[in-house]
């Protein structure tokens, strides 16, 4: 018996899911393994940057008050007590008449409140004894980087969910992190479905297709933050599948099918949840590729039957399951960005439905356009190749045309916006 | 002895370093490790898409010729003769009168030369036989999914150098590539300079600071597609230093160092250069930050002197190292992809040169903005964090104000473009 199904709307589907949003535990990684994980906390200044004054410059630091009777005419005379290179530090403390040779970046010596420029010093030796001569007057603090001018302790510097890119890895070396907190990747588990389906490493037989979307799946899986893990195909008997998802979903925090949710003869996933005891939270969605899309709960993990179909499978992975992966690791902007472009070709098709077409982003001048990336039959995988983005055509209007504005939805940006609208 | 500089454009030294690009050897990696790898061939269609005459519906094949009577009065019967699900081979040649039940992606039994939707048919059984009828008249072909009508066999899918991303993992998958033949990623060394810098895992002491360029760096080598290599620190004795660089030059195909590269007392990498019996292509370049990157060949392997000032070593990555990353991977877009966006901050600073000022890009409807990421104090690592653009700020004008539209360079995009302008 096939019962009918009422379709929800993409954004009632998406929060419906969201609602069983959990949060992922954290994991101590090293710095250099860091890239692109999510920060487990927000991340805070932990000293004062620089840490301590120092010069902007090579030159002598001196005190500004011993400058004050300084001319071209009657230059003052200092005593050069120490020399302090770069992660040196100062020996001696600095007095009336002395200056203390430093280079960019060290840290200025006690009684000294300025420097002056190595091109503006005249040096000479006598006696054994090094001698600088100035011919202008100076200011306390003059050329002076004081300690946390550039960035005070406690200041927060990247929330935390944070993606780690090098500016943020070059700030968790800066306050020498060689280790990093950063959220642990949920574990998803894609199961295939479909008796004609053939793994990339059997020979290829009339009749047979082999089995893409489980693989397309695994690399967006990876694209959104979390760590796939292949589990093969289902056969059609319903008992032997039934303890192999139940199995299955002991080992992972997600589990994605693609296939077997369509109404058909062999069409599998709706007996399984109901086996398994899991809740629906809907099993049609309106919206084109991707309508069958079904989503069960059990207990704390997310069961996500994706379409057969590449582009559906595409879609309704982009659309339900990174927003949920993106959650779980604790990021507030879970859905993809959503900016405007203006269509680059017409899209004459007949259109009752909300459709998330495939597009590709491409710039003129400051505006953005988009192109249809490919031919958009929803079994036609070789388009999904060149997709940056997925085109929104609402639903009810004939068709669109080059030049009309829509909204797009950004695959390849890291960023991404709180909510789907 | 401090031989003058004579600063070059940044175009010009782009294309010095670019002479000296080779192409990586190839390597093969299973189908599940290929993500954001790049394809080593150009990527051909190797079968026809669908590898079959199949069905798009669910329904029965039969012989257009034999409805040519049928109308609503006068239904004709059709003999079920067979059972095809999806993955299932035909097992009979149809006939006159006969019909093969069949599913959504079926092959199309021989004989047969359309498919008749499910809906339209009235099945029943007598006597042990399985009967279908159909009260309109089909046309040859119709609902038929040709052999190759999707893509054909020796279709250019993708080219050499493309980034694996989901959609061409799914495309690998379907011509049933377990392996994918990838360019190799070059080996990039990185070693800091500098007797002020501490390691992460060390304790902060006063004069000294974090060395945070070194691991900025092995990030941005990631992103760019290299493998990086850390080696540490190199201290201050010319001798050591020398032998140091040359042992790891043998085990790397690029070296970058950060800091001794400006003119001072410390600065290291020239001399070095010159032990080596390395060419200098420059070591000057007309922009800030970044104007004293230095870079040199030695055989065939480049080595890119980064300044140790935060944003000027990672400007003088993203301008210099990324694009030769990227063509020794095979890659057509070597640089950075340069779109225009409206500045939405005032960039008050006087500017003799031009400037690549780290950058923020939003969209605003279909517009492209940009706000500065933070405070652009050269020294400044924390914006750093926020950087997805480098603003390029034309030398000369006195100041831009909000509102004005300048070009960026996008960091984070992976489709880049040919050349640099």
């Amino acid at each position: 018996m096939v019962k009918p199904r009422n379709p929800i709307m993409v954004d009632e589907a998406i929060n419906k899911v969201m609602r069983h949003k959990w949060e992922a535990e954290t994991e101590l990684v090293s710095l250099e393994n860091c890239d692109l994980r999510r920060l487990a906390a927000p991340f805070i200044a932990t000293h004062n940057i620089p840490f301590f004054h120092k010069s902007p410059y090579d030159g002598f630091a001196i005190r500004a008050e011993d400058t004050k009777y300084s001319t071209d005419e009657d230059p003052v005379v200092f005593e050069v007590i120490d020399y302090i290179g770069a992660g040196q530090l100062p020996r001696n403390e600095l007095g009336e008449g002395q200056a203390t040779r430093i280079m960019t970046g060290a840290k200025i010596p006690q009684g000294a409140n300025c420097v002056v420029m190595l091109e503006d010093c005249y040096t000479y030796q006598k006696d054994g004894i090094h001698y600088m001569e100035l011919a202008k007057k100076m200011e306390e603090n003059q050329n002076i980087i004081k300690e946390g001018s550039e960035l005070a302790k406690g200041t927060l510097l990247v929330d935390r969910g944070a993606i780690i890119n090098p500016g943020i890895k070059a700030l968790l070396a800066t306050f020498g992190y060689h280790q990093v907190e950063v959220i642990k990747k949920p574990l998803i588990g894609v199961i295939a479905t479909g008796t004609e389906l053939l793994e990339p490493d059997e020979d290829l037989e009339s009749g047979k297709i082999y089995n893409s979307n489980a693989y397309m799946i695994l690399s967006q899986i990876k694209r959104a933050g979390g760590d796939p893990s292949y589990y093969g195909k289902l056969d059609d008997d319903v008992t032997s599948s039934y303890s192999r998802i139940k199995r299955v979903l002991q080992e992972v925090d997600i589990l994605i099918t693609t296939g077997g949710v369509s109404v058909g003869d062999f069409d599998l996933m709706p007996e399984l949840y109901n086996m398994l005891g899991a809740t629906t939270l809907f099993n049609k969605v309106a919206m084109r590729p991707g309508s069958v899309t079904t989503v069960a709960v059990k207990g704390k993990k997310l069961l996500f039957g994706l379409s057969g179909n590449p582009s559906a499978c595409y879609v309704g992975f982009e659309l339900f399951v990174r927003p949920m992966i993106r959650g779980i690791m604790h990021q507030k902007n879970v859905c993809m960005k959503r900016v405007k472009a203006k269509l680059d070709d017409d899209f004459p098709k007949m259109n009752p439905y909300t459709r998330y077409v495939r597009g590709q982003l491409s710039y003129q001048g400051r505006e953005l356009y988009v192109q249809l990336a490919g031919i958009d039959h929803s079994n036609v995988v070789s388009s999904l190749a060149y997709t940056t983005c997925l085109i929104e055509i609402p639903g009810g209007k004939e068709k669109y045309e080059k030049g009309d504005e829509l909204e797009v939805l950004l695959l390849e940006d890291m960023e991404g916006q709180a909510n789907f609208r």
